[in-house]
C-alpha cells in the first residue's frame, strides 16, 4: 500500500514529429549526440537544416555502450567549448541517449573525473546546472526516452556505472515512428523484446505500485499483439507507430520499478556468451513467470490478465510460444548456458542489484 | 496516431503518509488551506505540530466551488502578506485544492483583479513565479492532486473561471487513505462515482492516447471492483488505499485528456436540480457508454475490456447494474429531467467545451 510514482517527461508522439524539435527548443541552443548511420540516411542534414545556427555541436561517433575512455575527452571537451549551451537532442537509440544523459550533468570543475567520482560515490549532484535534454528515440524499445538513467561502462576496471540523479529525465520525449522504419528486422525483434521484458519485469518487482504496473499490462498485451505483425512488415508506419506506443508504456511502467531477475540475468549472458540485450533478457521470462506467479496476488492477476488466462501454466506456456514464434529459443542451452550453470547463474543474478527487485528476491531454480 | 503526455506531479501514497510533508516542504514555509473540520477533528492540529514554525498561514474557511467574491479579498491578502512563502499545501477535497491552485499564481502586482482579468483573457502567465503546490486529498475522486486545473465561480456574474497554467500543477500529491476513513458514504459514493467517469470519460475522449487510455482502463476496473465493497465496509483502511490508488489512476488518465459528454451534462444538472456532482456526471454513463461504442476500435476495445465482455449491451448493462446496486438511478426522470428535456439536454451539453472532447463530437441522442 505504499508507493510513489514520478514521470515529469513530456511525450510527444507523432509520426514526422522529429519537424517539432524548432518548438519543443523554442530558441534555445543545442548540441546534437546521434549516431554515424545519421549522416548517410539524411537525418543529420533533416535537423540541421531544421535547427540552423541553434545547432552548435554534433556528436556522431557514439559507440555502442559508451565508455568512460572515450566519453571522457568528450565531455571535458562539452563543458569547454559549450559551457553555456542549454539543451542536448539524443538522437538515437539506448546507447546516443545514454550518452547524451552524461553531458546533460554539469560537474563544478566541468570535468569529467568529478562526475565519475561522484557516480562512484553514489553522490546527489546538485539540482538547477544540468542542461535540458530532448530525446527523439529512433529504436522501440529501451525506454531510456522517458527513464532517468544511463550506463557507462569502463572495459578497463571491468565494471559499469550507473548514472541516476533526481534531475537526468528528459524534458521531453519526441516518438517519430518514421525513424523506425529502416529499422532492421534483427533490431526491431531485440528492442521489442526489450520492451516486453521491462513490462513483466516492473509487474514482478519489489518496487511495482499501481500506475506502473497499469501501465506495464497494457504495454505487454500491446507488444505481444503488435511484435508478430510487425515483424511480417516492417516497413508498415502504423505498426511501428504502434510499437513505439507499446515500448513507452513499459518505459513509463519500468521508469519507477527498475528492472528484476530476467535483466539480472541477462548481463552475464551477453558478457559470457555475446547474446545481444533484447535476446538475453527475454528468453529467460517464462522460467521468470513461472518463479513470479504466486507471489502476489495482485501482481497474479495482473501478469494472468496479459495472457488472458486464469491458469499459471497457460499463461507460462502462451509465453513461451509467443517467443518461439518469433523465433526466439527459451532454453539457456541454446545460449550455450548448461543446466548445472543456469542454477549458478541464476543464483548469482538473484543477488544481483536488480535481482533483488524481483518479487521472490532470494529465489531461484 | 498523433498525441501529447505529460504529468509532472509527483505520488507518494501511504497510510498515514501525510508525515512525510516535513520531508517533502525540505525546510521550505508554507501556507495551509484546509476545510473547517479540519480543525475540530484534531488534523489542524497534528499538522501545526508537524510543521511548526513552518506554517506561516492557516487558511480554513474554504467554500464549497469557491466564489470570486470570497477568493478575490482573500488572494490579496496573501500576496500582500506572504508574498515570498515559496510554497502552499491543500488538505481537503477539491473546493480546497482549487482554492490552493488559485493561490499558486502571482501576478505582477499581486492583485487578484488582474489574475481573473488574464484567465478571462485565456491568457498564459509567465512561468518561475509561482508557489509549489502540495496537495493532500481527504477524499478519493476529483483527481484534483494530479490536475493542472481548478475551475472558479463568478455566482453574481453568473459564470465559471477555469484557471489553467502549463506551469498550475501540484508538485506532489501524498494519497494518505487514513484521511478518508471518516469520510460519510454519500461523499463516499459521490466521489467514487466522479472517479468512474473521470476513467470513462477519458477514453471516449478526442484528446484520448495510449497512456491515457491504459491508466483508465486500470481505474475504471479498479473502481468497479472495490466500491461496492467499500460502501458495505467505509472504515476500511485497504479498501479505503484501493479506492484512493483507483481514483488517482483515474486522475492521471483525465489529466491529459479533460472530460467529455457526461460532465458537460453534468453542469446543467446540478445546476437546475442541485444533484452532487459526483452523481450528477455518473447517472448518465450508461447512456454515454451506449452512445460511444462503435466510433473507435481502439477505444471500443478498452471500453469492453472493462466490462469483460465483446457485446456493445452486455457491457451498457453492466455499467447500468453497477449504478443501480449502488442505488443510483440511471433514469434522467428521477433527476426531475423529462424525456424531451433530456434530448434538448444532450444537444446543448454536446456543444459545451468538454462535450466537444466526446469521441463522438457533435452526435447527441
Amino acid at each position: 500500500m505504499e508507493w510513489i510514482f514520478h514521470n515529469p517527461v513530456k511525450i510527444f508522439a507523432k509520426p514526422g514529429g522529429i519537424q517539432q524539435l524548432p518548438a519543443i527548443l523554442a530558441g534555445r541552443t543545442c548540441i546534437l549526440v546521434t549516431f554515424a548511420e545519421a549522416q548517410e540516411i539524411g537525418l543529420l542534414d533533416r535537423v540541421r537544416a531544421m535547427l540552423g545556427a541553434q545547432l552548435v555541436r554534433v556528436i556522431q561517433d557514439v559507440q555502442p555502450n559508451p565508455d568512460v575512455d572515450w566519453l571522457g575527452p568528450l565531455y571535458d571537451s562539452v563543458q569547454r567549448e559549450q559551457a553555456d549551451v542549454p539543451c542536448i537532442v539524443a538522437l538515437g537509440g539506448g546507447s546516443v541517449i545514454d550518452t547524451a544523459k552524461a553531458l546533460m550533468c554539469r560537474t563544478p570543475t566541468g570535468r569529467f573525473d568529478e562526475l565519475l567520482a561522484s557516480l562512484q560515490a553514489g553522490e546527489i549532484l546538485p539540482a538547477g546546472a544540468h542542461r535540458a535534454l530532448i530525446a527523439v528515440p529512433t529504436t522501440a524499445g529501451t525506454g531510456s526516452e522517458v527513464t532517468p538513467w544511463a550506463t557507462i561502462w569502463d572495459r578497463r576496471a571491468g565494471r559499469k556505472h550507473s548514472l541516476h540523479q533526481p534531475w537526468t529525465w528528459p524534458e521531453a520525449a519526441v516518438l517519430d515512428a518514421e525513424l523506425m522504419l529502416s529499422l532492421p528486422g534483427g533490431t526491431t525483434l531485440a528492442s521489442g523484446l526489450d520492451a516486453l521484458s521491462h513490462a513483466l519485469e516492473s509487474i514482478w518487482n519489489v518496487n511495482r505500485n499501481p500506475v506502473s504496473t497499469g501501465l506495464a499490462v497494457t504495454a505487454a498485451r500491446r507488444i505481444m499483439n503488435v511484435l508478430p505483425a510487425l515483424m511480417r512488415d516492417t516497413a508498415n508506419l502504423a505498426l511501428r507507430a504502434e510499437m513505439a506506443e507499446a515500448a513507452v508504456l513499459a518505459g513509463l511502467a519500468f521508469s519507477n520499478t527498475k528492472t528484476a531477475l530476467a535483466h539480472s540475468l541477462s548481463y552475464e549472458i551477453t558478457l559470457q556468451h555475446g547474446v545481444v540485450h533484447g535476446i538475453a533478457c527475454s528468453f529467460s521470462l517464462p522460467r521468470v513467470l513461472e518463479l513470479a506467479l504466486g507471489a502476489d496476488a495482485a501482481a497474479d492477476e495482473a501478469l494472468l490478465s496479459i495472457f488472458e488466462t486464469a491458469s499459471r501454466d497457460v499463461a507460462v506456456a502462451r509465453l513461451q510460444t509467443f517467443l518461439h514464434e518469433l523465433g526466439v529459443e527459451t532454453d539457456p542451452a541454446h545460449y550455450g548456458v548448461g543446466a548445472d550453470q543456469w542454477d549458478q547463474m541464476m543464483r548469482h543474478a538473484a543477488q544481483g542489484p536488480r535481482g533483488r527487485n524481483f518479487i521472490r528476491a532470494g529465489v531461484h531454480a
